[in-house]
C-alpha cells in the first residue's frame, strides 16, 4: 500500500467515522426522546435532531468524501475484495451514491416530522384513535415519496426505501417469498385451530408484580450474555434496541401486570438485537466494517433469541424453577409442560409484537400489504384505519376493537420508518436456518441451554456474522454461512417440527 | 433599522441559535452521562461531547461571526443600550472576544478529559479515597492552565476562569466579600454553639420512604411552580439542574432512606434553578437575551426557593401537614414548631450541600481558599486532601473521616468547573438582597406562603430578573431591581432576624 493510499483512507475514515459519532448523539437524543424527554420538550427536540441529522448528511456526502471514495477505489486497495478496506470502499460507495441524492433539507425535514409525528403517534395511541394522527402520517408519507424520487429506483418507489433496510431487496421479491410461505403457514395455522388441545394461557395472566419482572427480564438478558455495564433496560411506548456505540447499547420494554410474557419475550427479542450490536468489532466503530449487515440481519439475530432460543424447551428446562420460584404465588401450581405449551399459545391476536411465532407473519404481511399500496398510489393515507380492519378481519377473523389495537400499534410508520416491516420476515427465515446450521456445527445445544449454557451459541454469532461487519451482503451472507442460499423451507420445518407435538397435528 | 442591519443579524443571529442548538444536544448527552449511561460507555460519550463542543466552538468563534459583529455593532443597532439586539450585540462581542482565544483544539480536550475525569472520580468517590482521581485532577487542572493562559487575564490566572461564571467578577473582590462576611459568620455560629437551645434533629433521621420522598420532593417541585410537562427530577450522584432548551429543564437529586431533608431541600434548590430555565424568553433561546446573566443570580434564585422559602416558616405552616400526612409514622408525633427547627439545625457538618445556611458560606471559602492557591501557585494537586482536612478542622473543628465526605464531595472540579464555587457566595447575597425586596414589593409574602401560595414572588422574579436574560450584568442587576449596589447586610441580618428567636441569641 503507497503512502498516498495510506493517507487517502486515514482522511476518508477520520471524516465517516466523525460523521458516526455526531450520527451516535443524534442516537442518545431519540433514545431519550422515547424513554424521559419531558412532552414539552418535543419542539425543542425536533430542532436538535433535524441540525444533527442535517450536519451528518453535509458530513457524508461532501464532495470531499466522493473525490476520497474515488481516489480509494482507483488505488489497488479494492482489489482483494475480501480485504477489510475493499469491504469499507464498497459499502461506503453504496452508501454515498445513494445519499448524495438526497437534499439535505429533506433529512433536515424527515427529522423534524417524524419528531412531531411521533410525539403525535403518542397522543393519538392514547386515545385509541388514529384521526388526529393521520395528518402527520400524511406529511411523513410526502417526505418519504420525495425521498424515493430523489434516490431513484428500477422498478417502484417502494423499492428506493426498502433498500435502506435491506440493501438490494425488491418489493417483488419480498411478494414472491411472501406467496411461498402463506399457503403453508395458513395450513399450519389452521391445523392448530382444529386441534382438541389448548394451552392454558389463563397462567400467564396472573398477576406479576413489574418490579419483579423487570428483575427477570434483567436475569434473562444477562444469561444469554447481554453486557449490563456496557447497556441498560428502559420502559418505552414501543420496544426498540438502541446501539448508540462501542459500551453502550440499550434496550426497552413496556411490562404489563397481567401479562408475564409480554414483557420478557420483549426482552429477550431486544437482547438479541443487543448482542448483535454488542458483538460488533469495537475497532471498526463508525466504518462498514464495525456495522451491521441489514435490518433482516439484526432481526434474524433478535427473533432467533426470542422464539428459537427464548421460547423452546430446553431453555425452559433451564429457566422455568427460577422464574417458578420469584412468582411462587402465581407459578407455585404449574408444570413445565403447561408452562412451555401456554407460551408457545397460537392463535390470532391483535398485537404484531405480542403475537406468536405462526401467525406473526401474517402480521408483516398485512403491513407490507398496506405500506406498498400507500407508495404505489391505490390507497389513501386516509384510508388507512378502515383498510387495516378490513384486511385484519379477512387474515385473522377477528376486528381490531380500536386504532390502538390497530394500525397505531407501531411506532414505524410515525418514525418514517417505511419499508422496514417486511425486514422482520426475512429475519424469521434468516433466523431458523442459521439456527439449524448452527445446532449441527455445536451439536448438543439443547443440553446446553439446559444448563444454562448460552455462551457457545453466542460465540458461533459473534464469529460467523457479528463479526463480519458487512463484510457480506445478507444474502451472501446466508451463503458463506449455511453453504446454501435463503431458503424458507427452513422456517416451516421449524415450526411443523415444534408445534405438531405440542398441538398432536 | 437599514435592510442591510436586518439581514446581518438574521445572519449573525441564525449561527448563533445553531451554535446554541448544538451547545444543547451536548447538554442531554451529560445529563444522560449523570443519570443513565451505562459505565463502559464513558469513553465514547467522551468522543462525543468533545466533537460536539469542537463544533460548538468553532462556528460560535468563526471569522464570519466575528465580521457579522462588527458590522452589527458599526450600525446604529448597539446605540439605544437597552434594546434587544443591543444587548445581544454587547453580549456576543464578549463572549466572541474571550471564546476566539481559546484553540479548538483545547475544547476538545477538556470535553474529553473531564468526561474521563467524572468517570474516575466516580469511582474514586465509591472507594472514598481520592488516590487514584488526583492524576485526573491535576490532567483537568493544568489544561484549565493553558484556558487562563490563552484567554488571557489583568491580575491573575484565576481571575479568567471566575470570569466564565461570574462575568466581570476578580479573585481580589471575592477574597473583599468574604472578608467582610467572615468575621460576622463566625460570631453568628458561635452564639449559636454556645446556646442552650439545640433542635431535636432526629426526627429527620428516622425512616422515611425512597419512594414516598419521591412523591414529596415532586410536590413540593410543583407547589411553587416547576413545570413537570417541560421537565423532570431524576437520581444522580451529584444533584444538578440541567435547561436543555424550550420545554426541557430537569433536575436531579439523590436520596437517603435515614433523612428528610437531604433530598428535599436539594430538590427544592434545584427547582429554583429550573424556575429561572422555565422562566427565560423562549423566543430568545439561544441568544443572550434568552440566557441567564451569571452562576451568582442563578445561584441566587436556587438560594432562595431552597433557604428563604424552603426553610422558612410560613412554608411549613402550609407544608407541614402534607408533609406528615405521607409519613405519619415517622412523624406524627411531631409538632410543626419542633420541625422547623429541626430543618434550621446550625452545626458543622461534612458536606456541603446538606450544610445549613450559616456555615454553608464556610464551605465555599475553603474551596475558594484551595482552588486559588492551586492556581497562584502555592498549593500542588497531590496535597488537596491533605490540605482540605486540615483547613476543615480550623474552619469547623472537625476533620473529614474520608476523602467522600472531604475533597472528593463535589463533582466541580472532575468537571473543568474551576471558579465556580464562589459564585454559590455571591448567590447567598444576591438571594438576600433580592427577597428583602421582593418582600416589601409584595407586602404579604408570609401570609401568602402560609396558604400555600407562591405565583406571586415567582412573577415577581420572572419580571424583575427571568425575563430580562443578559440585559443587565449581575451587578447592574441587582442596582435595577433594589435600587442599591450589593450589600452583605442583607444576608447578615437575615441570618440574625432567622436565628436569633430560634436559638434565643
Amino acid at each position: 500500500m503507497s503512502e498516498n493510499t495510506n493517507k487517502t483512507l486515514e482522511e476518508l475514515y477520520g471524516i465517516i467515522k466523525k460523521a458516526a459519532i455526531l450520527s451516535s448523539c443524534a442516537g442518545v437524543l431519540e433514545w431519550d426522546e422515547r424513554t424521559y424527554m419531558p412532552n414539552k420538550g418535543a419542539t425543542h427536540r425536533s430542532d436538535q435532531k433535524a441540525l444533527l441529522l442535517g450536519m451528518v448528511h453535509e458530513q457524508f456526502t461532501s464532495k470531499r468524501v466522493g473525490e476520497l471514495i474515488s481516489e480509494a477505489e482507483a488505488s489497488g486497495l479494492a482489489k482483494d475484495e475480501s480485504s477489510t478496506d475493499a469491504v469499507n470502499i464498497r459499502e461506503l460507495r453504496r452508501q454515498y451514491d445513494k445519499n448524495v441524492k438526497i437534499p439535505k433539507s429533506l433529512v433536515e425535514e424527515l427529522a423534524r416530522v417524524t419528531t412531531l409525528a411521533e410525539s403525535a403517534w403518542i397522543e393519538a395511541r392514547k386515545k385509541r384513535n388514529a384521526e388526529e394522527f393521520l395528518p402527520w402520517l400524511e406529511k411523513v408519507i410526502e417526505l418519504k415519496r420525495q425521498q424515493a424520487q430523489a434516490v431513484g429506483y428500477k422498478k417502484e418507489p417502494y423499492d428506493a426505501l426498502l433498500d435502506d433496510y435491506e440493501p438490494g431487496e425488491t418489493a417483488e421479491n419480498i411478494r414472491n417469498v411472501f406467496d411461498g410461505l402463506k399457503a403453508q403457514l395458513v395450513e399450519i395455522v389452521g391445523a392448530i385451530a382444529q386441534s382438541n388441545r389448548k394451552p392454558n394461557v389463563a397462567i400467564l395472566e396472573r398477576e406479576y408484580s413489574i418490579e419483579k419482572q423487570a428483575i427477570l427480564g434483567k436475569m434473562a438478558a444477562a444469561t444469554i450474555g447481554f453486557d449490563l455495564e456496557g447497556g441498560r433496560i428502559d420502559i418505552t411506548t414501543h420496544p426498540f434496541c438502541s446501539g448508540l456505540g462501542p459500551g453502550d447499547t440499550r434496550i426497552t420494554t413496556r411490562y404489563n401486570l397481567n401479562h408475564l410474557g409480554q414483557a420478557l419475550f420483549g426482552i429477550m427479542h431486544e437482547t438479541g438485537h443487543a448482542l448483535y450490536d454488542q458483538g460488533l468489532d469495537p475497532k471498526h466503530y463508525g466504518l462498514p466494517m464495525g456495522e451491521s449487515v441489514s435490518l433482516g440481519i439484526h432481526e434474524s439475530q433478535s427473533r432467533m433469541w426470542e422464539n428459537l432460543v427464548g421460547r423452546s424447551k430446553p431453555f425452559w428446562v433451564y429457566f422455568f424453577p427460577i422464574t417458578q420460584k420469584i412468582f411462587w404465588e402465581s407459578l407455585g401450581d404449574v408444570k413445565l409442560d403447561e408452562f412451555y405449551f401456554a407460551i408457545n399459545d397460537v392463535r390470532p391476536s391483535f398485537i404484531r409484537v405480542e403475537a406468536d411465532e405462526v401467525t406473526y407473519n401474517l402480521h408483516i404481511l398485512l403491513r407490507f400489504e398496506i405500506e406498498h399500496a400507500i407508495f404505489s398510489g391505490e390507497l389513501k393515507t386516509n384510508d388507512i384505519p378502515a383498510v387495516w380492519n378490513k384486511k385484519f378481519k379477512s387474515y385473522f377473523g377477528i376486528t381490531p376493537p380500536d386504532d390502538a389495537q390497530g394500525c397505531l400499534q407501531d411506532v414505524h410508520w410515525s418514525s418514517g420508518l417505511i419499508g422496514y416491516f417486511p425486514t422482520y420476515t426475512l429475519g424469521n427465515l434468516y433466523a431458523a436456518q442459521f439456527f439449524a446450521k448452527a445446532k449441527k456445527d455445536i451439536g448438543n445445544l439443547d443440553e446446553q441451554f439446559a444448563n444454562g449454557q448460552f455462551e457457545q451459541l453466542l460465540g458461533w454469532l459473534r464469529k460467523n456474522i457479528h463479526r463480519h461487519g458487512q463484510r457480506y451482503r445478507a444474502e451472501e451472507l446466508v451463503r458463506q454461512v449455511t453453504g446454501e442460499p435463503l431458503k424458507p423451507s427452513y422456517l416451516i420445518k421449524y415450526l411443523k417440527d415444534k408445534y405438531s407435538p405440542l398441538y398432536g397435528i
